[in-house]
């Protein structure tokens, strides 16, 4: 048979988004087709996000020319982080425990895949520096992530900026256990006094 | 720190999607608004699904009056599939198998639930009768499912029209080790000489 146009085009478009194979998104087109009210809410949930844009000093998300933190009077500006996404930006925001600005680099230095230091946001990370005190290098603690916090590190030195990187060891209600060797040996480099 | 307004209102809108929760929505909602081809492509076939409608004669999608199979001169029109969604009807459709043509009820009946035989799609299943030899009850091997076909079937009889049943049995593949005793009993009991 042949299905409702409508209906395919609407599947192959939920089927571009991560995580969403072929199956999961004919169930979401169909669940979309039965429920108008919900359907039409996402289509204008995705038009209001055509407002969105980035931040022109930090590449955080934007409704204007600058994010909500880049806004804020109250955040340190002499701490910095350096973030690999805006996801990754989140995720530190809702630790409560950070007070300064970001600076999101849009990736990790990745030669594989051509991801040089060109292809990161970094062109205007440098004239944010001077003011700064420290530099927070808050990249993933993959090997992509460890090479751009060295990179990064180098390129403060040389610029007279401090830079220091999140410290490795166990999660929060981790058990020892369960966690592999590495992880537990760095864990064991950064004890620190009781 | 807030975060931007339309982006939480697109997470929200996909939170409400079947299967998908609050931490999956927000990643989509951010991977969006950073692939605006995508966010874009959504938009457009959300929009285009407001064509979608309902086929007058037998429930399903339609784009027009009629559904594509209503509306094929092809179909065995004395054969008619009694399913429970239109999800079900083009799994049907997939096997390839079914030559005729079908009625969407919409649900199975539910007592619990307050879904009776009012609230399905049964008004239009009985002036479609006349000429039909036999009706596949093709809903699902549910409780509801199976109260729904022996509903069905008593009706069916009233009106002196041969109703059928999907068979229970193995499913291709199945390896009999991980089958439930239910299911091998009832393969057992439809056992075919070969």
């Amino acid at each position: 048979m042949r299905y409702p146009e409508s209906l395919l085009k609407l599947a192959r478009a939920l089927s571009r988004l991560p995580g969403i194979g072929p199956k999961t998104a004919q169930k979401l087109a169909l669940h979309l087709a039965f429920h108008r009210e919900e359907a039409e809410g996402l289509r204008e949930a995705l038009e209001a996000t055509r407002a969105l844009g980035v931040c022109r000093v930090c590449g955080n998300l934007a409704e204007g020319e600058l994010c909500p933190i880049c806004q804020d009077e109250g955040r340190d500006r002499t701490l910095l982080a350096v973030v690999e996404t805006v996801a990754d930006l989140y995720a530190l925001e809702r630790s409560g425990e950070f007070t300064g600005v970001y600076h999101v680099l849009g990736g990790a230095l990745n030669p594989l895949e051509g991801i040089g230091p060109k292809e990161l946001n970094l062109e205007s990370l440098w004239p944010r520096l001077p003011g700064v005190k420290e530099v927070v290098l808050a990249t993933s603690m993959t090997v992509e992530g460890e090479a751009t916090a060295l990179y990064l590190a180098e390129e403060l030195r040389r610029r007279g900026i401090k830079a220091t990187r999140l410290a490795y060891g166990l999660p929060v209600g981790g058990s020892l256990e369960y966690v592999d060797e590495v992880t537990l040996g760095r864990a064991l480099e950064g004890r620190k006094p009781l």
